[in-house]
């Protein structure tokens, strides 16, 4: 999803030369260090010039892991190899490049990985099974991995705890901004930290965990914890956004426990029923919901961040299924951009759905403006109104289908002409 | 799916002011007249201004009818109006307006096709449940059917047989072409005839017919086997293109069969066992793939016609699901439109189908230049001899699984900023 070309800020942070999303925080927050992470990035040359492209992070012995991935039948070589290793529990390093996503790269890709995990084992002195890779970029071209023999030493030595935003940079593809988010949550004697980092931002829907995303804490968690702290986060966080429907062969969530705060005298979680794993838990998926609205805000070409809202459907997994419809139809993406109320289109998308819906039950709201009731246009509907509510960034887009209890809702934005310049004037 | 203006043109066909798809047939086909089937259009101010925008269709005495329908769970007044008529097997009137499509227009919207109905049905001298109907165009607005009054006797006086190219530019709305296809079969001591008008041109996809098409012959068939002409028909031929993979509310089929064969001696086909019907399939499946292939060459701001074929899945079920996830991909659709023979991103959509597949069995081709073989880039992809084959308008798209012998192919477009126009820039 990149091939848009690059230059380096001033900060160093590597951006694509697309403006940046007018969705975007106003800055990269404020993210305390995690005990036991250490962070350096490089640019290996990858695929592109003037930028970072690679992150290495280094975690403390102990440290344990948990993956949620794509569920595409052609999966990534990165997403194959992080599944085999996650059966050990433990990670001693992640080595992330952007540029080359190594995916329908057979036999190349398989030792692509094996040899970026050798690298940075020898460097970074520990087993190569302890070493987690993703890679994210232009699909089908082989993954040079001999390129990170001559930047891994000096990421080892270079690694720093608390380089955020640094990190964040070096894993964007045709992102316009870096993604971070961090919570902090007490924990018994002491506070533990939850931060994370993501990058988008096109080929985002649902059935996977994101593009890439990488979540880090301090907190001792045993890993079939912390696999159901993440699995159980990504349901209504980032299998709750879509940008355009399509599914990543390469999508990774990854989630690393030092247990640094061990030495504060944190005992460790190794149970779902630890009464401290509620209060951990909030601060995952807090992290997480922020970062996945992230990753909507930079959708590609989105200049407008669209919540859909369905109630009153027959359960939740139906709601879901009806506002997926609706976020993904191009059709009411396109009305949007266009800021258009257009709630013909959105009676379409839930029709499609395939799931119970009474037309004649329908109410649509646009931002908080109702534009049709009992199956039909509002009479009360006020067109200046709803005109000046679409034009701003932000719309909730809301279905009632007055049949039962089942609420959702879903993260996507606009379909624009910016998304078809991004993925087809350019090679990606 | 409307919106942009209109202008009439010397011939008297309206056409939308958007230039004609550069995929469009050279010529509107020469199509005979049907012995039994009479054509009317007007200008009745539906909603365009300077083009005609109702069709009137006339039946003789006899005339059987069949029909099938979009899947929505948010159907169109007049299809609920067509699906409860069709019991009575007879049709005598067909009437059909652009503009508006009387969708989602609750109790008014029951009022209008009733009030369409009588108002035919007393100018054709027929009963109202003879009537069909069929509207297309802006959804969710109330459809004046008032304005039927006006024009609906001069129609009857008007209507003549074969003004097929009239027929198919009345019910246009996004449509930068008329549609019309004909085939004429041989039915034991004489010669029958099969013609087709439709319309698209975006919310096309398949689980329905498609917006609205018609077929017309004089053969002489009960309404059961029509049905079963139309319903085997449409499986192949209009449910294997989709444009953006938008289901209409209003997606609508429908055929009738007059009979006026029988006067020159040709036995009514009442039974599915009948030797003569596979040559009247065979005309009637010639007739639909001939408009559903049209209807892809006008997807909206389509540049390029793609044929996407699937091979050695596990079924032809399973290689039509792949063939629709290829097809209905904004990433596959904008590679395409950017004339990048991206087959990473065919392998993102074969893997996200969620069927059988194993990535290092794939093999891909471009216009007959295979770019991937056995899971990975081609040794002998000749990039320049691709890109050469990507400036062409018509692209195949081929997949093979070396799974198993299923095949499937689906017709489609790219995706272009010009659909993001088309539906973004104005109210449709």
């Amino acid at each position: 999803m990149a091939g848009t070309s690059s230059a380096t800020t001033k900060a160093g942070l590597a951006l694509s030369s697309a403006s940046i999303s007018p969705l975007a925080p106003a800055a990269f927050p404020e993210m305390p260090p995690v005990s036991g992470v250490r962070l350096a990035t490089a640019a290996a040359g990858i695929r592109y010039a003037g930028r970072t492209d690679v992150l290495l992070a280094l975690f403390d012995p102990g440290t344990t892991v948990a993956g949620v991935f794509t569920r595409s039948k052609c999966p990534s070589a990165p997403v194959d190899w992080c599944r085999a290793q996650l059966k050990g529990g433990l990670a001693r390093a992640l080595v992330v490049n952007s540029g080359n996503a190594n995916a329908f790269t057979g036999k190349s890709g398989r030792a692509a990985t094996k040899l970026t995990a050798a690298i940075a084992a020898k460097a970074a002195d520990c087993k190569p099974g302890e070493v987690f890779l993703a890679s994210t970029g232009v699909i089908g071209e082989p993954l040079e991995a001999s390129k990170f023999v001559g930047v891994m030493d000096g990421l080892v030595v270079a690694a720093m705890p608390g380089s955020w935003r640094d990190a964040a940079g070096a894993i964007m593809t045709t992102d316009t901004f870096a993604k971070g988010a961090a919570a902090v949550v007490r924990l018994g004697p002491t506070i533990v930290t939850v931060c994370g980092i993501a990058k988008g931002a096109g080929m985002i829907a649902p059935d996977m965990a994101t593009m890439l995303s990488f979540v880090f804490t301090d907190a001792p968690v045993a890993p079939a914890v912390l696999q159901n702290l993440i699995k159980q986060g990504v349901e209504d966080t980032f299998n709750a956004v879509t940008i355009d429907g399509d599914t990543s062969t390469s999508d990774t969530l990854l989630a690393f426990a030092t247990g640094a705060a061990a030495s504060q005298g944190v005992a460790k979680i190794t149970r779902l029923s630890d009464p401290r794993l509620p209060a951990l838990r909030k601060g995952f998926d807090a992290v997480l919901a922020n970062l996945a609205e992230q990753v909507a805000r930079d959708g590609e070409g989105a200049r407008k961040l669209v919540e859909v809202v369905v109630e009153g459907a027959t359960s939740k997994r139906s709601a879901r299924r009806i506002a997926l419809s609706i976020a993904n139809s191009p059709l009411v993406k396109t009305a949007i951009a266009g800021e258009d109320a257009n709630w013909g289109r959105v009676v379409m998308a839930v029709g499609k759905a395939g799931e119970p819906a009474n037309r004649d039950r329908l109410a649509i709201w646009f931002n908080g403006i109702r534009v049709a009731h009992k199956g039909a246009r509002d009479p009360a509907y006020d067109e200046a109104a709803v005109s000046a509510a679409m034009r701003k960034p932000e719309i909730t887009l809301k279905v009632a289908l007055g049949l039962g209890k089942g609420r959702d809702r879903v993260l996507t934005c606009d379909l624009t002409k910016e998304y078809v310049a991004i993925n087809g004037d350019y090679r990606s």
